[in-house]
């Protein structure tokens, strides 16, 4: 009896890193050739099981590409949660932006199918993610707008729409960065920042960021 | 005699403007729906025709899709050539960013179809759009270089990074553009080009743009 703890333990913790793995394949998968002309079989053959072993992990291909939005969904509520809170609006756009920038370079399979296909979603998966964006929107628009009532930020601008320049200038990594490319994440994270905070910064203002 | 030359242009014209109103509607269609997911049953039904009839303007899907790309490579030629010239770098990177923005907005579906499917084109079709699209990259990063030269332009920046930071805060449009929101194109396209240009103007630099 004392034995069956720890191997039950451990089975659980292979069937935990078994899924994690084939989550992982299908990201890559989908972000290749698109969600809907990835079949289940493709998935299964790139993690070596059979299709009907797969069915012990996930219960469909849609579960799958749930799993996958969902961790970016959660990685992005980590990027905000984990951001700065001192220094200026400007201070806190840069640490928005950078942190944001490096989870996009070193998930960029996931970050791709995020992009793409989430309109492949059933309509209430679709509304939770779009939701999940809209977090994100919201609170970068919040820091414009902070800006704005402390000086740093231009005060004509449209916290809407430079949100949506910044997040774009963010979001089009995955269309262009790979890993073998001439920059670190760290350089293409800062020169992002800089960017972004040049693009709405106020000329007056004299804080650093 | 005399009658058939233009009762043969008038079915041309015909047949030409069914043709452009076929590729309209696969836009339409890729663009809500994803390439993969769609038949070419779906566009017939779109522009009222039976499937059989569709076959005779156009070959396939795919074909569909490559003439949607086509035409948003060429207005993206078309704004190209059409950009301002005289002035400084900034003020020719201010007409490129106007220029693109106003023609994504105008041309959501196309470019939405543009931005995710082009993947789903074989091998030859594929490095043909790639192709343009490094036409677009390069000549954006020749103005910022230009900008450099003549010290309009952060001499630190990265003319690849700040290309792609500005072509991807512009592309992003089509996630989030509709025409019945807040702000017109004109709006958009002024604000967009301020926030691109003052991202990478040299902070000494007192020419206007």
């Amino acid at each position: 009896m004392t034995d069956t703890a720890p191997a039950s333990g451990r089975r659980r913790r292979d069937s935990v890193d078994r899924r994690k793995e084939i989550i992982d394949a299908a990201a890559a998968i989908f972000s290749e050739k698109g969600y809907a002309a990835t079949s289940i079989r493709d998935v299964a053959e790139a993690v070596d099981i059979l299709k009907g072993s797969l069915y012990y992990y996930v219960k469909s291909k849609e579960e799958l590409l749930f799993e996958v939005i969902q961790e970016v969904h959660q990685g992005g509520l980590a990027n905000l949660e984990g951001g700065r809170r001192d220094g200026s609006a400007l201070d806190r756009i840069r640490s928005f932006v950078e942190r944001h920038i490096t989870y996009n370079a070193r998930n960029l399979a996931k970050m791709t199918v995020f992009l793409h296909d989430f309109r492949s979603l059933g309509p209430e998966l679709r509304a939770e993610i779009i939701e999940a964006r809209d977090v994100y929107d919201r609170h970068l628009r919040a820091l414009i707008a902070a800006g704005q009532a402390e000086g740093s930020v231009r005060a004509t601008i449209d916290p809407r729409l430079a949100s949506f320049s910044i997040l774009g200038s963010i979001n089009w990594t995955y269309q262009w960065y790979r890993p073998e490319g001439p920059n670190t994440i760290e350089e293409i994270a800062s020169e992002f920042a800089d960017m972004a905070v040049n693009s709405v910064r106020s000329p007056g203002w004299t804080g650093k960021a």
